[in-house]
């Protein structure tokens, strides 16, 4: 069995606890590899065994640090490897174990004691723009704060709904914790095949957020003059010319994480209440 | 073809209108029955075509009123008869066809011109009572107004919030432009598999709308010392003692509506925008 | 000075403390008199120090309890005697001193080391009815739990809003942070003059709390055939007839909170948080 | 009396009804002045009376077109010149007459049957910084689309809450139905001395709209690493650093309008049902 390894670059912790779990899984025979970011904030690895994560190809990758950092990883690497995520973020949604429990989660997957749970991503079709899929949401934003943005949205090519408003949360239901509740969104259950939509803001009160099928195709028409921004997980960026037609559809690859329960709740609605 | 007919009790265009259907019918050489509490408020019809509700045994009810007569019809019979539902109500919500259509609808369905559009129902086992199944969506509600109920809510056996508030609604997709939508809950596509669990004025801000898969069993735990009220789509009412739990599945009956277009949007939204 | 005393009657801890504050005002040679229903409670008071609430006529009320307890000597009593409240609540949005502090609390008391906060009432005109004062909020409310009500509010005779809703909530800045609350409010800073209507679950989305100044008269004219029912503070239940109009002003009357701090925040907003 | 004209500058018919307003005073002998940009989208009028707004002393301006043109003068012209407002736009909250109304309201101006409607403003100050007085709103923004900004608001020098969100709206009650209604903020009656604090989608579901006096100073502490835009009633914009503190305080100007009745209500909700 073959790891990755990556932490959070901007945490010492982060960082020493990934150089442990790398010496430890070294010392008993296991084939290592460490994500170059990580390396380059803690240059303590074998120069051999520092990847990019884009050229990653191994059975499962430990991922120290929060959202952000799993969401890194799932931008960056090309194949569908399972992740076990441990929490050194503030929430950490994503995160299966906490720190202190690393190494006994890491002996229970050497057992193979553990499940993978699948995880829907959703993709955009731009015009000669290619962004990664979404495991949270991909949002829709005016390029000028504060300025409104004209949306109109098509559900499997019939009109939906014609938003003027500061953008539009096109969420997963493992991102319906994140920016989508911010804006007023329900929780989804991850099991649930459905896609999410939240208008930011909109002059209407009577736009309400809308949970479609994750089988429907999603066109969204921007009809402003303005530029657009589309953001991706929060992660990635781009710019967008104005009067464009996105579509959204629900990516063929998965983000699998490594669970040692199939338990959703309460975990799940519990840390909701720590959001402050 | 056999037909049933009802109409909105309250209402006389509706009435007459539907005796036009009902002799249009029998002078057509179709089977029609008239539920008797419309001939009781219109008695026209031949006594020898009106039935009970409970005993109506059909291919197809046509009914002439709002949403509330449409769950009526459905609280009552005892097999999933299509419904053809014209709109005499304020919204409209499940209804098909405006008054002016009615016999033009009733044409295509005699040459077998429409669909089938099924919506799931939600069924309530409490110990010791028996309720219709949930069109919309069942509500628990505190019996003294205005005083807070403690909910807790298993999802599949698992904790998933523990609620003060005036009350919950569990609603199906169909129901969630109803009740649910007022107090914030989502609009949700009524092609997805879905229960929507919407907490009613929460003492907790973090206390939110939850969207499930409708495959899931929901226990609700009420721990209050006050009476509990648990109303069915706004229709029936029943009175339960507290310190109880609810348990609340998908229910194996279907509501049948008959449509002429498979097109959900933009209808579905936009009736939304005419709620003031 | 002569105190009174009030405690909360289901939590020993509090009839307890209340007993030690007796004792001590008694021994330090003060008039003190207690609550009748906290004697009840806790029959160890001396009987010629024990009085109704409605003919207490001191100087100070030291209440020992939750929000309720405080609410409780409100619409009790029929001066504006100052009150220090000690929380033995769960949140205690209207104490000032935590248990532990009690005695500290009371020296400074003594020595005139503290403040008053006046905070505004409103006060409820119904045609044939007397309700108390409310500190928090006056509620009309549906008479059947799940049915909405027809209301029209008027702003000095200007009709404001139209809504279709379970209820409405007029409430003091004080009670921004109660049941407004959970109905969508926003929270008022308890130095404005301001009154603050919500309604709770319009059927309408365009419905929205709205804050007036308090000098206004408000007028709510209930168009519904059911019956409704009025509270106040959540404490004290009324029905009343359908079809009414209820007027809502400012009341002349106010409460004093004995306050050692003129800070409002972080306080006032702290214990949101702190809310589930 | 003498007059200023301003229209909308993308709107003929504006143009040409501003031109029609000009003619008619000009003949009846009235001082007449035209806005630079006016004139310059419909270059009819005489050009010894076109000014520049910044210019214009006249006893009242008569502004055609929608919210935005009369957001538009409120920034250029230094003096607190009454304002007629015609309306031109698609909601026009602050207009006071539509256009066919227009020679009869003059009319009335002219025999000195108006009142005039003063509304409260609120002032910036950020360090080397000047920005006109908000009528509307000042807007605090993440530079960044869609990162959240961290934000701490002290009300008269008290931490009142601390924040992660897009942003941070400070509004008045005139802004109170623009950005803020948006962002879930409740309406303020334009009569109450109040300023109010809506957070843009913030993390934390805590996190609520606040109404405080208009005589408190709020002091907004930003401390992200990311640049901050600060914006002014939607037309005015500025890119500040990160890491600073923001005044926000009353301002001693006020916009005048020239009103024809002193209701606010039904027309002040009312146009909320129309924003969609």
């Amino acid at each position: 069995m073959k790891f990755g390894i990556v932490a959070r670059r901007d945490r010492e912790e982060a960082l020493k606890l990934a150089y442990r779990v790398y010496d430890f899984l070294r010392v008993s025979n296991y084939g290592v590899y460490v994500d170059k970011d990580t390396h380059e904030n803690f240059p303590h690895f074998s120069p051999k065994d520092v990847l990019p994560l884009e050229e990653m190809d191994v059975d499962m990758i430990i991922v120290i640090g929060g959202d952000g950092t799993v969401l890194r990883v799932e931008h960056k690497t090309s194949k569908d490897i399972p992740i076990l995520a441990v929490n050194m973020g503030t929430l950490g949604f994503l995160a299966e174990v906490e720190p202190a429990e690393t190494f006994f989660a890491i002996s229970r997957v050497l057992e193979g004691d553990y499940f993978i749970d699948e995880r829907m991503k959703i993709r955009v079709f731009v015009e000669g723009i290619t962004v990664p899929d979404a495991l949270n949401d991909v949002v829709i934003l005016s390029g000028v704060p504060g300025k409104v943005t004209q949306l109109k949205y098509y559900i499997d090519g019939e009109l939906a709904e014609e938003i003027r408003a500061d953008g539009l949360i096109i969420s997963t239901p493992t991102g319906s914790t994140a920016y989508a509740l911010s804006a007023g969104g329900p929780l989804v259950d991850p099991r649930l095949h459905a896609i999410l939509l939240v208008p930011l803001a909109p002059v209407a009160l009577t736009a309400r957020p809308l949970v479609v099928p994750d089988s429907s195709s999603i066109d969204i028409e921007v009809s402003t003059e303005r530029e657009i921004i589309l953001t991706v997980d929060g992660q990635f960026y781009t710019q967008l010319l104005p009067n464009l037609t996105i579509r959204i559809e629900k990516s063929p690859r998965k983000t699998k994480f490594v669970r040692f329960s199939k338990r959703i709740y309460p975990k799940y609605t519990l840390k909701i209440k720590k959001k402050f």
